[in-house]
């Protein structure tokens, strides 16, 4: 027995669950980090294969996007919401796919001495965790100013992968059994700041969505 | 004065749209490795700052989207093939980004000596090119047995990139001065083997459209 229910209530509903997405594509971070630090194989092994729960969340909101397309057929901001959904929910399975490349890069890496005690990395790794929180979070409320919040810290995610890509050279230029190790390292660098991009994404769809303007390419168009 | 046209007409527009998107990401591609390969600065300054018109095409075909969604509320296959669109304009965008990315690696590159003759990045750019084109032509054309074609060649490429990076290593273990510009070469293989998984997302994209079933996830569902 179906129930008639409100737009508003399922709109509701498809928020709910994209926060839960993104509650698991964080978790996933944060797993694949935690397995590379304390070189926790089962913990590698779990990521690696552990991507289920998210992929099936994606087919669901998915479907719930399209089903809102087809039978209420929404206009303006709301047509915006849902469709920014759609974009949401690929973002946070890339997080994910990256939550995996992070874990197989911690599988070769522990074959090899530790290159360096890993600081910088978690640091790396709860800064794009945090601005895929806020990202979210603005998404839900429609609070374009935490938006701009994660669009600022992406800078400093991109400063801080610069900083490690360039300390770990000068262990690899040092001491070549660092070679192979220390790409690895680099790899997980750039995996994070990838997931930082993501959240970048989200951030610009929640500015579009509420300020209905597409400011994905203003920086762009103002150099050219 | 705006004439009344058939729905089928702007879907064959907004489809000669993401076909000209999906051109200028491949010529971008094609630049920055030939950048790369002729030790061009000129053609890399041209790839990193040249990104204008396909944002701009991006932009553009959202917005057809979002007007063929407000206006004539698609259903069923109609539907699926402009949600999809936003998806192929968000893979073509990033396409576009890792040639910005790959051109950005070569100016690094060429500030050393070469690390060894590039003939296999250029074999694997090649590689992604076609996966690209072959997926957007199987979107144009609803053809699923190309899209399939496209899926099957990933796996290729994926190998040619691990040779790549294997290979690379052995000059960096045998000569310290090639492991800063070593590092760019394997990021580039990385930046190439993201270009064919946007691909796979076209082609999963389009056997989507056609067979209204959601591939995405499958092979995952079934080992779990």
């Amino acid at each position: 027995m179906i129930r008639e229910r409100h737009f508003t209530e399922e709109l509701a509903e498809l928020k709910q669950r994209l926060l839960e997405m993104g509650e698991l594509a964080e978790q996933r971070v944060q797993a694949a980090i935690r397995s590379l630090v304390e070189r926790d194989r089962d913990l590698m092994a779990h990521v690696i294969t552990g991507d289920e729960a998210i992929n099936r969340l994606h087919l669901e909101i998915d479907d719930r996007c399209f089903k809102l397309l087809a039978l209420r057929q929404p206009m303006a901001v709301d047509l915006r919401i849902i469709v920014a959904a759609f974009k949401i929910t690929s973002d946070l399975e890339r997080v994910g796919d990256l939550a995996v490349n992070v874990a197989e890069a911690a599988e070769r890496y522990i074959t090899h001495p530790p290159v360096k005690p890993l600081i910088d990395l978690p640091r790396m790794a709860k800064m794009a965790q945090w601005m895929l929180h806020e990202a979210l979070q603005a998404f839900v409320t429609g609070d374009t100013e935490a938006a701009q919040l994660v669009l600022e810290e992406d800078d400093g995610l991109d400063a801080l992968k610069t900083q490690i890509v360039r300390e770990l050279l000068t262990y690899m230029l040092g001491d070549p059994r660092t070679i192979e190790p220390g790409i690895d390292l680099v790899l997980v660098a750039r995996h994070l700041e990838r997931i930082g991009d993501h959240a970048t994404n989200i951030a610009e769809d929640v500015i579009f969505i509420v300020e209905a303007r597409d400011i994905r390419h203003h920086a762009t168009d103002s150099s050219s």
